[in-house]
């Protein structure tokens, strides 16, 4: 095989309980990434559409996550990665931890596949952080393994693959402006009250539950986050007016994507999950702001080959 | 039936990486409480047998968990308490729990069970407050429902039984000095590092999967505490050495029962749980400290009816 074509998927991290180790996969929305060996040595990016990403290899997401890997399995031969960049940069859908997925992914299939798709994580995770300033993989976890992911440890990567309730149905409504991950990490506060920091592990440790026990109460109860949320809602328009729609539509639950923009919601089946979209969009339609609404089941598998 | 007789066990609450939120029933050391109804109306504390708890009704933690119950569901008798109490109050294991489930599960029984146990929680967290300052069910949850629970509010009481894998056996040691819950609470800063938080919700989420699906070595690797038992261990005479030798002896993990003094350790099996157990209790032999050491399965049913 010389060439591979795949399907690297966007994401959302955090699930309001889990900040920095929660996440799951989407299915109708990623990039089209297609890599293909080369007698050169070395990483080349080829072609970039869709979106502007860098070109600057040192800034590229997905050469960095590439090189890494490389370092690691040294070979004579080099790849070239063209990318359509369908996921825009700082939505908060995993834009960057799909590219660096995606690089270390195809390349991993070309030599033969030497890593299983736990032990790519570490390589991606040296893309990833190029973006985020802090390398955690809850984006990288979930779009490599599929599904729900939990990362019990960003420094040892100790990752579990939890289960998805079939008919979860994720909801993200995308307003177009764009959030760096680095920047809505800064207004974080180093220091929480103990009193939060329980009811946060009470409630991911009840998620988690819900997932094996197909709970869609216990699972729209414990979809809470009165730690990062308050102190990132400021930053996303209408945060709070969309998210109370998302419940007023019968969601079981929702909050901000990743460090934002973006803002999702699970619901149970595809009928509550559309009306919830429209609710939500109702807000930036008043305001006038663009936005993109996407919806999409958990894809339990990550990354595809095309 | 005038009278009941049942026993009404140990637990150890926080395991580590679950703090106010996680716990698990013992079987081999509890109260046995004998309830009887009575002509008068409201409840009195005949015999107290074992240990030194508080006779004046106001600070009885049993008498004031019943009384609770008897606002909400008013009979025309009452109910006689009689207490073997076999938990040494401020031991760290649920003493005050044992009581105070006790006696709302006693007299639920002998009222016909008008509540589940579940419901009789909110009864018995009036009496745990007395003891604690702050009313906390991650020892009654245990205590009532059995196995090992999570406790996702406090404050609106949703608990949640884990499946509990049948072989882990929990060794604890009990140094002879009292620590009241009251004063261990009173060392723990209000506010913690978020980085730790993120590990701690990490570590939790992932012993609750480890639960569902018996993974010994993810349970070991979950069992860690880096925001409270810092605190505390100052406060436990041997902590570290005691902790590090049940890890070598081969326990999955240690750490503080409930606040102290208790340590408490889960082994894989009987045989390595009293290995544990020998080589803890090499650190009080050695500086003539007295002690006790508990072995015990894990407790699936909770108060049993004798």
């Amino acid at each position: 095989m010389d060439n591979i074509n795949i399907f690297a998927p966007a994401s959302v991290a955090n699930v309001s309980c889990g900040f920095d180790v929660l996440g799951f996969c989407l299915d109708t929305i990623g990039d089209i990434m297609r890599v293909s060996k080369t007698k050169t040595k070395g990483i080349s990016i080829g072609t970039l559409k869709g979106q502007k990403i860098p070109i600057d290899p040192l800034k590229n997401v997905a050469y960095v996550a590439a090189n890494a890997l490389l370092k690691d399995f040294p070979t004579n031969g080099g790849f070239q990665i063209d990318i359509e960049k369908k996921i825009k940069p700082g939505s908060g859908i995993g834009s960057s931890a799909a590219s660096a997925a995606g690089a270390v992914f195809a390349i991993n299939e070309l030599l033969g596949k030497p890593y299983s798709r736990s032990q790519l994580v570490k390589f991606a995770m040296v893309g990833e952080s190029l973006a985020s300033g802090d390398a955690h993989a809850d984006n990288l976890a979930p779009v490599l393994l599929g599904g729900f992911t939990l990362v019990r440890s960003n420094k040892t990567l100790d990752i579990i693959k939890l289960p998805s309730p079939n008919d979860l149905i994720a909801t993200i409504i995308h307003p177009k402006i764009e959030l760096k991950t680095i920047h809505s990490r800064a207004i974080l506060k180093s220091e929480i009250p103990l009193t939060k920091a329980v009811e946060q592990w009470g409630n991911l440790g009840a998620f988690v539950s819900a997932l094996y026990t197909n709970d869609y109460g216990l699972l729209s109860r414990s979809m809470k986050d009165k730690v990062i949320e308050p102190a990132r809602a400021i930053l996303i328009p209408k945060f709070k007016e969309i998210k109370e729609s998302a419940i007023e539509a019968g969601a079981l639950g929702s909050g901000i994507s990743g460090s934002g923009p973006s803002v999702y919601a699970l619901s149970k089946g595809e009928k509550t999950a559309k009306k919830v979209g429209q609710f939500m969009k109702t807000h930036y339609d008043e305001i006038g702001l663009d936005y993109e609404v996407h919806y999409s089941t958990i894809n339990n598998e990550g990354i595809k080959i095309l």
